[in-house]
């Protein structure tokens, strides 16, 4: 049997230590008010939530699924009844402005909200999961009346959001899809068409629920030039039923509790949301909060799975350790954490979770800056990063969640591959993060390609500026070597960008066949950066609570010892495509005659 | 829906023009008729009865389950009838001795045989996967009259066997069982205690089912040399039942069509098998066998999550590929295996899957060497390194059976993670592996101290004298440049197991804690050996056939370029952890104070 703690003493070292959120809140008036103590006041009451409410529910919700029965879609047992425990106590609106009826608190609260509710129970997660991205998206792009009739009951939770994008013949590539909108003259249009895997595209948490659609006007170009976005409620202003049906549930791997809709419109009544045919860039805004989010349910597992994983490893005898001779119960055997491989699996995913959780909620802190700072040219400055850091965190968070999970299943041995540990619907259910919201190799052609590549590189080396500018202050003392390590690795990263920039000239796959390499390498870029401050933050803090701030400490340097050395193979797997690409050979490395 | 085609022409490409197995083999007196023909003939039987029978029933077993009911275990539908043709068709006698009614065909068919059944249904296996073990470890140790009752009925498949090993207590570390054996003063003892997680304790598939089952005698010391070995069979000769219960069946994440039951032993009547309390010694014997054949399961699951993916990634059409401009549709979209990243999802694929094969079958043949050869010599030698690289292909043939599948999963986007498809439960099933017939970590140690420190790298250096003897051929010409990679990583290998070994005196808990790095960088000297043999095989064969040769030639290229290296990132975390040891830190590298 699994449990869950809220990491509060961890989440306030990242954020008061090691961020230091309350002063840069400080410098965004929207945020005046939030102090370490509200901070601590929202996780402390977010943390109860998930781990009182949410977290008992998550073996229901995997047993029981989903059942689908005319349309119609029943949740497990007790889902409904959290949702209602949620936005009565008004999480919904946590991040949403005052003037819609939001609690106008920062984003960085909503990734430590985000990243507990997926540590305590994913698949109900993902039913509130899309509603802060229609409520930003219907912000930027919705006309007045929509935004009248709609925003306030979203961000009240009254009413749940989905994203209807996908189709059968399109996933990845939305310029291959073919739903349509017709206007029928008085401002509104019927939406026809068929979509797939959408995420509580019926349920019976709420009264309404408001999709936002993609479709095809009938003048619109082929390809992604050719899509508008759309507004279809369950349930028209009127009280009439909409022509939205739930056609059938996915039986899926895992998130067993959400329902995986496919969905018919059928004439379907609906609104446009921002310009025709400039569809997807409204339903950006909608992804782009939603790749975060997603970045945290990685982290929310890996959180999950490493907790119980550490603790079994401190309760499980087996064996004598050769690295701690005394033996717990005097005699035969050692908790299994005192054997260095056991140490490896723990220490690996808590310095993924750790370090993972610093960047995440460094970025929170800079979508907070890009939205609220007083100066202009710090919201740009901090838009850049976000865009630039939004795919990394997508990807890499997501295959922690996944590997984390899945190294936790190994600590348990036998044990965890028993259904009723736990552990393996963690693994089951992080799967899915890895292909959704843009799989991960699609964050990493975004990364490479359109934040990277496109402009030159001048986003990254601003970012990598602060990075550096990090380990400039320790160039004496007992950080001089992971700070060195830290110069080094932006150094190398640039030149590899530099390298690639030129190669792709002549080879335009080049970058495409080494953007997951350079995923991580950024990454590692920022794991290693976050890992740098909290060692100072930790050196700085050791007074008090030695023992918290030497583990700290600890994980540090396993980090840089046998973490970040991923980053040897990748600089030589770029290299050796770069190699191959200057010799003319692989244009096509994928064997052709077979 | 998934498919399977038995990869007839690799396995050939493998046998015939890498390793040269039926030349090989002709230096055993006892496999002086096995040619070519023979071994084609067996390859090809083995993959009709895999494809045909095996695997239509791959996803029912998953579904169905098995059921378990007062002490009964009924398995999936279909089950047992395919285990009733498996032994008609004389399959579990293929590698077992003629004296014993076995058809005497060497251990390297045997691979083949058990990567087939793997890559068409793992549960299913999971009923004939221990008979073998069982087999020879009676061979060597059962007494005669033990020999004379059991072995045919083994061998015909007409009874099936399982290891009693683990209980509640006593998992990784078998020094903890409690299971105790009181002699009845007739040669006979009467077993008492718990085991769980044994596969195959109870089913509907034979009239008979041989546990051999660990067990302390009254006088047994404390640890894992007070444990000796018992026959004890479901049904006694004259026909009574045994005091052999199975009290229950595990609910797992994978392989729902294996019975993993929890047996009770209560005064079970039992035979003794080789030396009072040296029941490890004889265990291993079957350890051993099996560990090669778990092997075998993660190269099978392997083959066929990349078999599908493959077929998969040519037909789904996604988005517009930049490394091959022409789309087959003539418009909108490429097929997504011209995308460079779902590329390398393949290849990384393809490189482990074809490499591990090599290397599997290549241990294999030692195998039959060290039983068959001639020569005493070679036979000594041959053993030398089949125990070196039985670990070595127990943990990398699994974890690539688990990433593997995963990575095939991916390569399905979204519709991998519906049940329907298929490739979900590869992964599930894959899982297991990691953990079972000694964990992963395990094998980490068995590798580094057991096999390489303990004799002062001799056996080790015997390998990689094959491995460097290989490099040597090719000084010039087009495989100069991987067969140089290939000597320097020799040349590292031996240089960190030397520093290794150099540290330890003073850091006893070094080796432990790098031997999950060195067990991958021995596989890499492996799988590197390997393809460039097959990279010159290819180009030696080329005339026939240019697009099956050019193929191999193309994934030893990205094997090379891409995959080998992760021996960089390997390496620099076993020279930091030396360095940390140097320094005197990192006695115990985890956080003490947390």
């Amino acid at each position: 049997m699994l449990s869950y703690t809220p990491p509060l003493k961890d989440m306030r070292f990242v954020l008061e230590q090691v961020l230091d959120a309350p002063r840069m809140l400080a410098a965004m008036p929207a945020y005046a008010e939030v102090d370490t103590d509200l901070m601590r006041q929202v996780c402390g009451e977010a943390g109860r939530f998930a781990a009182d409410v949410l977290f008992p529910l998550n073996a229901v919700g995997d047993r029981a699924g989903c059942r689908y029965e005319q349309g119609e879609v029943r949740t497990p047992p007790g889902f409904a009844d959290a949702y209602r425990q949620y936005s009565a106590a008004g999480w919904p609106a946590l991040a949403c402005a005052p003037e819609h009826g939001g609690q106008g608190l920062p984003q960085v609260l909503n990734c430590v909200l985000q990243e507990m509710i997926s540590s305590a129970n994913h698949g109900w997660g993902m039913y509130p999961g899309l509603a802060h991205g229609a409520y930003a998206c219907l912000a930027q792009y919705g006309s007045a009346e929509l935004r009248e009739r709609y925003l306030e009951k979203i961000v009240s939770g009254e009413w749940l959001a989905t994203m209807c994008l996908t189709e059968p013949q399109a996933g990845s590539d939305l310029g291959l899809l073919r739903s349509r909108a017709e206007p029928a003259g008085d401002g509104r249009y019927a939406i026809s068409g068929a979509k797939i895997f959408i995420s509580g595209g019926e349920h019976d948490m709420t009264a309404n629920i408001v999709h936002l659609v993609l479709a095809r006007l009938p003048d619109a170009a082929a390809g992604s030039k050719g899509i508008s976005l759309f507004l279809a409620p369950k349930w028209l202003p009127d009280g009439a039923r909409n022509a939205i049906h739930c056609t059938g549930i996915e039986h899926k791997m895992g998130i067993r509790g959400s329902a995986t809709c496919s969905m018919q419109f059928d004439g379907a009544t609906g609104w446009l949301v921002g310009e025709p045919h400039r569809g997807l860039a409204a339903m950006f805004v909608m992804m782009n909060a939603a790749r975060l989010q997603v970045a945290a349910q990685g982290l929310g597992i890996a959180e999950t799975a490493w907790q119980n994983a550490e603790a079994y490893a401190h309760e499980r005898l087996q064996g004598k350790a050769a690295a701690c001779p005394a033996g717990q119960d005097g005699g035969r055997a050692d908790p299994i954490a005192r054997h260095a491989a056991v140490q490896r699996l723990l220490m690996t995913q808590r310095a993924y979770v750790e370090g993972g959780r610093m960047l995440a909620y460094w970025t929170g802190l800079a979508l907070d800056c890009a939205e609220q700072h007083a100066d202009p040219a710090m919201r740009e400055q901090a838009h850049g990063h976000v865009s630039l850091l939004t795919p990394v965190l997508k990807a890499m968070l997501t295959e922690q969640g996944f590997a984390g999970a899945s190294q936790a299943l190994q600590v348990f041995g036998g044990h965890g591959y028993i259904a009723e540990t736990g552990i393996e619907q963690y693994v089951r259910d992080a799967r899915v993060a890895m292909i959704y919201e843009g799989s991960n190799e699609i964050q990493a052609v975004d990364l490479l390609l359109r934040k990277v590549l496109a402009d030159g590189g001048a986003r990254l080396d601003d970012w990598l500026a602060l990075v550096r500018a990090t380990a400039a202050l320790e160039r004496d003392g007992e950080l001089a070597a992971p700070a060195q390590a830290l110069a080094a690795l932006a150094e190398r990263t640039q030149a590899a960008v530099r390298a690639i920039a030129q190669a792709a000239a002549a080879q335009p796959a080049l970058p495409y066949r080494v953007a997951p390499d350079m995923l991580r390498v950024t990454g590692h870029c920022g794991l290693a950066w976050m890992w740098l401050r909290a060692a100072r933050a930790a050196i700085d803090g050791q007074a008090q609570d030695p023992a918290f701030h030497d583990a700290k400490r600890a994980t540090a340097g396993y980090y840089f010892a046998c973490v970040l050395p991923e980053v040897e193979q990748l600089f030589a797997v770029i290299n050796n495509c770069l190699q191959q690409s200057a010799g003319g050979a692989g244009a096509c490395f994928y064997p052709q005659g077979d």
